[in-house]
Parts: structure tokens; C-alpha cells; sequence
């Protein structure tokens, strides 16, 4: 399943010791968990990719947009424990040479392998102990072991996330699958979260390239843990063709559906990173609507989820809507307090202007929740958008107060 | 002291037990302290003002802004509890209740008091507590309440905000005093932040507002706490003429030395509001150098203030300096990792596009200073500002997981 429920894609995995050969190990871990995986394709992919807007960024996100141009691409290598972010040129050196070993035993060229890192910012990667693993997770490349490869990408996240969907388009069945990673620095422009997305549907050449940063607004920027935008955030969705479906063509009937379906698969993978946010304890959707543009409602949406004090706030179980339209006034989103209409678990708030006289008590049950849904209808337009976020709570400082050490 | 120390000003307080009543008390609490204040001067002022950038802004910040196109204010009256914010229409009448209730005690007119509200959003103002409250405060107008003006302020704060200086401008000694308030919901934009500074300069009229926004560029507009904008930020600033020096004119040289002064005040200030935010068991002092120009070095600084992650990582005492990297590559200044130079706590950890070889003990200690100063060098103009912050920590949580309840 996962990233091998398409047909035609294979994973296999490799347990490295990365983390803690960066850290000054001297000898893999006796209990390693698997820490790189690869992903091939028995055939070259359109794909398309997005990535972090962070003006530092790590050595694969650079070699990846450079083995985009020629759109071949046949593979994946991914590592987790390390990020290869702020390492200068041996950086670059290592993510080229990931990108090589992989081809060389896959029998590709070396632009035809896209590379990800996660992990610790700014320590050379460990390639002495990535050269066998790569080998190793090449040789056991396999269609069962997409959710082991979900696994391999994971960092302090608790549960690997994956998601996957079939469709009928045009008659033939297709099928679209992925895992995502990301706990901690998670935010509207994608910050250490890594997401693979990939369908077995024919596609005409730079129909994944033209699509996927719709998807991305619609699914993975609106997730939001903390705020931060990290080095190294990369969505990638690579299509096949092993559907054997005449290849879609982009504006047409046959591409909106594909693109519905993908889109589905990212928006549970961006749900499952803001489920797993780092000491979550509850998922919260901010539905915004009326908004005078969809990218009106998206920022809207993301204030809400992403304000620390309406984090906290829905952790403590506390009614604190203030918060919430606080958080909508500084969005930027065009906004009339008249007009506004709030609820908190289906029970309205607030709305003409002021606060409404409502039962405490039931509001504070609707955040006691472990699922929290907060909308906002703002009377102004049509636009509409989701964002996800999680509480913020005591354990989010705790492990984040000691991450390298 | 304080908003008293410039001569011609005087404060006075009362305890209304306005957030008990906002909550639903039906007497005032035993041990309530002063949470009304009320600064007169002897004569109208020059006043400029800068106020919250969020579109939901409280009755008070609405009125104040229309009094001041007028320009002769004479006294303010604040109180805390009760942020008079999303109340609608009533909110706007128990706002302006508030300045004629003033202005009729104090012999001026109405639009001569400029108002301000803090405390919890969505409730309105309790005015049959605040009336007496006012009054009170009238009759006990004192130079010697400056200090009690500032403890009537504090919501979470811990410690009263207070800062003076006295200036030589062309031969006439000049005061300028000031106070502060705000812990949490700190930011940037100045997130429940008051502020207050009072001069017994003598000025051209227009001059306090000319220069009022550049002051809070470089003061408490790089206040970080936890990046949310409230509905209330105010910061104001009054110079009366006590000092019976020649009228200070826009441009000239004295007119820069009182603007330097009153920088030191409003620094010093912001300072204390850093060092006092919620939870906060650290200040951070963030100094950007040589960026491209003045704005990009203050989003830099700012970004690196207001890292969740950073700001984590400064509470648990770990030296990840990749996320100091990481925020200033976000934070939409220009940067050129080749030339960045960074520094924690005088310790050199990245250069040349690289972190390289430090005692990682010796961080680690830099770290647990009660006051951590982050040092960037972008090395690309002339550039340059700070910021300040302070750690997130589990406190954090726990005080606003709770707020209203």
C-alpha cells in the first residue's frame, strides 16, 4: 500500500544507524529502526514537485529541482536522522552521490533519482554508513514494502502516515497512493515535512508539474504546527502510466478527476501530519468560508490554526473564541466583524459584531474534543479553504527543548 | 517615576475589580488590586500614537484614533481586565463613556482623553465598576503615582515596566519617562502591548507624530512573545512643554537627540516586556548586522525572536544553531549563507556556508545564561537591528491553556 499501492512502484528499506552516526556514534544501534528507503518505478514518471520556500535550503531540495528539468525520473532515496541542510558544498557532493549510488544499482542515470533528507540541520551526512544501506534497500526492492518505506521517513513522528484511493477515469481503473512525514516544524510553507504521492495513471509530459501546487494549497500548506518553514520540505507526485489508461491531457475532464483524487490522498496526509503534531493531543480544522477569495479563506484559515493562543487555548479545553477572531483580524484576509459568523464545534459564538450569550459550558465540551472544528463564514464572497493544526501543549516544549542532545 | 518622572504629569489609581466583574463576580474581590489609571497633564500635549495593525481592533483603539486628529490630548485613562474588544456598538459607547467620564472630572473635553482597555476579548467593560474607579483616580492625581500607574496596567505581567532618562537639548534639562505593559500575546506587531511615554519637552506640533512610528520600528515593534497581534496594542507618546525650552522643530538636531531618548525609554521597555513574558525564564537579544538594509535586518532579527523553535531550544539550553539558520532563511531578508557569520553567546558556530567545529559544551553554557544574545552577520550592507524575545517554555502553556477560565 502506501506509495506501492500504485501499480508498477516498489520500495525497499534499509536500517542505517544515520542519527546516531551523525550524533558520534561509532557503532549502528543494536534496536536501529529502518532510516532510508527507496522507491523505483518500472517506468520513467512525469513528476512534479514543490518545495520549501526557505531561502536556505538543504543540498537534495537544490539537486532535485536541478533533476526536475529533464522529468525521467525513475526513483526515490530518502533519509531520515539527518537533514543535510547547512552543510555547504560536501553537502552537495553527498546528495549527488546518494542520487548515484542509487542509479548505478537500479541501472539508471543519476538525474532519474530524486533524493530527500530529515533530521538534524547541519551535520555532513554519514555516508559510510548510507552506501550499503542504499544497496541493501535497492536489492530488496518490493510491491509490500510501501508502508515499511512510510516507516523509514519517520522522525518524532509517532505513526507513519499513508493514505491511498482508487478511480475510475476514462473507464480504466487508476490507483493513487503516498506517505508523508512531519511532526514538529510543520507550517503553511511545509517545514520538515517531506510527502510522495504517486498514481499509476498515464499522463502527458508536465501534467504533475502543473498541477501539483494547487494541491500542495490545498492540502499540505494549510497544515500548520508551529510556524516554522524548514530547510529541507518537499512534496513530490510521479506518475507512471502502468494504468495503461490513454495518457490525460491537462484542462481536460479526465485531469480535474485525477487531480481530485490526488488531491484526497494529500489532504489525509496533511491531516495525519496535524494529528501527529509534535505533543498534539487534538486535531483542529478551521473551516473558513464566504471569504472574498480562496486565498483570502486559505490565509484566514491558517492564522486560526497556526496562532499559539488558540492552540493553547483548544489544549486547555478553554471557550476563548476572542482569540479566534483575533487571529482572523491580523490574517490579512479582508474582514467585517458585522458580517462574521463563528462556531466551535457546531455551536455558534459570535456573530453581527459581538459575542453571543452562549452556553459555557457546551462550548468548552466541543473543545474537549479530540476533534476540534472551528468555523468562520465571513458574509464577504465566495472563497473557501481548510486548514489543520493541533493544540499546543506541554510535551511540544518538552521535545522540542532538547532535540539534539 | 515613570509616566511622572517629565514634570507637569501626574497618575492616579483605583481597584475596580474590573476583571471579576467582567467574569460574572457580583462584588468586588477582598485583595483586588489597582487595575485603573488615570495620567493627567498640566497642559495639552503634542501626542503620537501607533496602534494595533490587527482589523479587529477594540473600541479604544478606535476612539483614540479619532481624538488624536485633533491633537490637544490631555490625559489618558486605561484599565486593565477588560479588553473592550469585539463588543460591538456598546463597546464603542462604554469607550467614550470612559473619556467623558474623565474629561468631565478633569475639567477638559472629551476628546482631550485618549482610552485604553487590556485584558480578556469579547466581554463588555463593567461601567458600573469603572465610574467610581474613575473618580477615584481624579481625585488622587499625584507626581508621586507613576510607579502605581504601572503596577495598574499588568494583566500576566509579573513586575511593573517602567524607564526614564533626562537629556541636555540645547541648554534646558528634558525628562522622559515611561511604562509598559504585556507578557504574553506578544509580537511584532505590538500584541497586547500598552505603552506610555510621557516628556516635559516643548515641540512643534505634529513633531511627536511624525517620529512616533520609527521609535516602535525599533523598539516595540521587535517584541516577540508568541506571535499572535492583539485587538488592543497602543503605544503613545505626550510631550507637554513643562521643560519651557524653544519648541522643538521636525529635523532639527534637538529634535533628534529627544527622539534618541525616548528610543533608549521605549527599548528599555520593550526589553522588560521580553524579559517578562509568559513563562519566560530567559531574555534573547537577537542583533542583525550588515543585511541589505534596516527592514530586512529587523524581519531577520524578528524571525529568529519569534522561532518557536528557537525559542525552545533557548528554553532547554541546546545549541541547535541550524535553526537559527533555518529562521533567518524564512524570514524573507536577503542572505547569502557564504557570508553568514553567526554567533551565540560571543561563540562563532557558522561561517563560510557551514557550521564548523565548536565546543559544543561551550554553547551549551552560553545557552543557560539568564540573557542569550544571538549574533547574525549577514555580510551584505549596511543594515542592522535587534529584536528581543524570550524562551517558550511548559509555563507558557499552562498560563494560556487557561486564560479565561
Amino acid at each position: 500500500m502506501a506509495v506501492t499501492f500504485a501499480r508498477g512502484f516498489r520500495a525497499g528499506t534499509a536500517a542505517c544507524g544515520i542519527k546516531a552516526f551523525t550524533t558520534g556514534a561509532s557503532a549502528i544501534p543494536r534496536d536501529q529502526k529502518d532510516d532510508l528507503c527507496v522507491i523505483h518505478s518500472a517506468y520513467p514518471c512525469d513528476t512534479g514537485g514543490v518545495f520549501t520556500t526557505n531561502k536556505v535550503k538543504s543540498a537534495s531540495v537544490v539537486i532535485d529541482q536541478l533533476h526536475l528539468q529533464r522529468n525521467r525520473v525513475q526513483a526515490l532515496t530518502i533519509n531520515s536522522g539527518n537533514a543535510n541542510a547547512c552543510t555547504g558544498a560536501q553537502g552537495f557532493r553527498d546528495a549527488l552521490l546518494m542520487a548515484k549510488l542509487s542509479a548505478d544499482r537500479l541501472d539508471l542515470d543519476p538525474d532519474q533519482v530524486l533524493v530527500s533528507s530529515t533530521g538534524v540541520i547541519g551535520r555532513y551526512l554519514p555516508m559510510d554508513a548510507i552506501k550499503p544501506g542504499i544497496a541493501e534497500a535497492c536489492d530488496g526492492l518490493s510491491s509490500d514494502r510501501g508502508d515499511a518505506a512510510a516507516k523509514a521517513i519517520m522522525t518524532t513522528d509517532t505513526v507513519p502516515k499513508t493514505a491511498h484511493v482508487e478511480v475510475d477515469i476514462a473507464g480504466t481503473r487508476v490507483r493513487v497512493g503516498g506517505m508523508s512525514k512531519g511532526s514538529g516544524m510543520i507550517h503553511p510553507n511545509m517545514a520538515t515535512m517531506l510527502a510522495y504521492i504517486t498514481t499509476d495513471a498515464a499522463v502527458e509530459a508536465g501534467l504533475m508539474s502543473g498541477i501539483v501546487k494547487s494541491i500542495a494549497d490545498r492540502s499540505f500548506n494549510q497544515v500548520t504546527v508551529d510556524g516554522d518553514s524548514s530547510t529541507n520540505d518537499s512534496f513530490l507526485m510521479l506518475a507512471n502510466g502502468a494504468a495503461g489508461n490513454a495518457p490525460i491531457r491537462a484542462g481536460s475532464k479526465e485531469a480535474e478527476q485525477l487531480a481530485t483524487a490526488i488531491t484526497k490522498v494529500a489532504q489525509d496526509l496533511a491531516r495525519a501530519i496535524a494529528r501527529d503534531g509534535e505533543g498534539a493531543t487534538k486535531l483542529m480544522t478551521v473551516r473558513v468560508r464566504d471569504a472574498v477569495s480562496d486565498e483570502d479563506a486559505r490565509s484566514a484559515a491558517r492564522a486560526v490554526a497556526s496562532s499559539s493562543l488558540v492552540k493553547t487555548a483548544v489544549h486547555g479545553g478553554d471557550p476563548n473564541w476572542g482569540r479566534i477572531v483575533c487571529a482572523l483580524g491580523y490574517s490579512g484576509a479582508e474582514l467585517a466583524l458585522d458580517r462574521l459568523h463563528l462556531t466551535i464545534g457546531g455551536l455558534v459564538v459570535f456573530e453581527r459584531g459581538a459575542g453571543i450569550d452562549v452556553d459555557l459550558a457546551a462550548v468548552r465540551r466541543a473543545f474537549e474534543q479530540p476533534e476540534i472544528e472551528i468555523t468562520a463564514t465571513l458574509g464577504l464572497g465566495d472563497g473557501s479553504a481548510e486548514a489543520w493544526g493541533c493544540d499546543l501543549s506541554e510535551e511540544y516544549v518538552r521535545i522540542n527543548a532538547d532535540y539534539t542532545t
